[in-house]
């Protein structure tokens, strides 16, 4: 049983235990991660420390309620110091990525977020309305193809233009992004977005 | 008389009453739940099972982010009609729920909703503990299954008294809830919430 630097360190995120011990749980879980996530807690080297967040990443969290109360979004931006997690731009950009997604409600932040069952099903339904329309075997693949490419980036939020098109020049939130990241100095991720429609559970 | 929680969320789901009230009306009836529904009638905490499964479509979403930007709650929480939902009462509830939540990071709304396998590798962390505590085989069970219970009231959003003790009175999410169904005359659900706390990801 190999136990990769990749295991080790999902396992240390997890629980915020030290490397060796890591390591350790790790071997004698013989490589099953949430088996060793147990061993390190009944040897209390994992308390609740898993809340912790020992990552250094910095940043914020920010939200953004639509006015009638029916609509909103959440989202974490991540950078490297909080020093630039206190700055304006940095906030007013966290901002503008909560307002979008409460606006256009994606399912992913990148594209290759989509999990592989959910593309492999909505390719089915391209295929068989493919299929139906009557295209001929030989064009069908580069036709389901496109238009699953399309429908990936029309659901991923970093591929989408803010909804604010006049205020963004109809840049991406991607291109935002980048932007930011070039003027702060420093790498500038979306690391998560939560939204809820009421009654849309 | 054991009560499950089978009895309860039976009890619930025909009154629309509050889960702590159908506990200790349940505990008075000696466990007949035609009875428990009487004692509920008569404290008006069941109208009638008016509220019983009335579709609670309607709502608000909420959101609360921590000064210092680093953690954020939302939360949606339905009601049955439009007005309710426009109500100051309703809508500051919603606001408190994301404000709590923001604070103790529950994992789930309901004791009931934590997940079978994450229950049961807790309950093999308390038997592992409890086992190299050298605690005999005849009180391990008990021993073990109590801290359980106790954990899933820790974890649990309805479980957890405000964290507003002051303004709230020490009283839980729950009971708070209630009191709203109570004074608004309608079913009132926390849905869902999302907690995110930066690099915690």
């Amino acid at each position: 049983m190999a136990i990769t630097a990749g295991d080790v360190k999902a396992l240390r995120d997890r629980t915020g235990a030290g490397m060796m011990d890591c390591k350790a749980a790790l071997a004698q879980a013989e490589g099953d991660v949430d088996k060793a996530v147990e061993i390190l807690r009944v040897k209390g080297q994992a308390s609740a420390a898993k809340r912790a967040g020992r990552g250094t990443d910095e940043g914020v969290v920010s939200a953004y309620i639509h006015a009638n109360d029916k609509v909103g979004a959440m989202v974490e931006v991540q950078c490297e110091t909080d020093f630039v997690a206190r700055n304006e731009d940095f906030k007013s950009f966290a901002y503008q990525v909560a307002l979008h997604v409460a606006a256009t409600g994606p399912r992913v932040v990148s594209a290759e977020d989509i999990a592989e069952d959910e593309r492999d099903a909505e390719r089915r339904v391209f295929e068989q309305k493919a299929r139906e329309e009557g295209k001929p075997d030989n064009v069908l693949e580069r036709i389901v193809e496109g238009q699953l490419s399309k429908w990936a980036k029309e659901v991923a939020l970093l591929e989408q233009p803010h909804v604010n098109t006049d205020k963004h020049e109809g840049k991406t939130i991607e291109e935002m992004r980048g932007e930011l990241a070039a003027k702060t100095g420093e790498n500038v991720r979306i690391a998560r977005f939560a939204y809820f429609r009421v009654g849309e559970e």
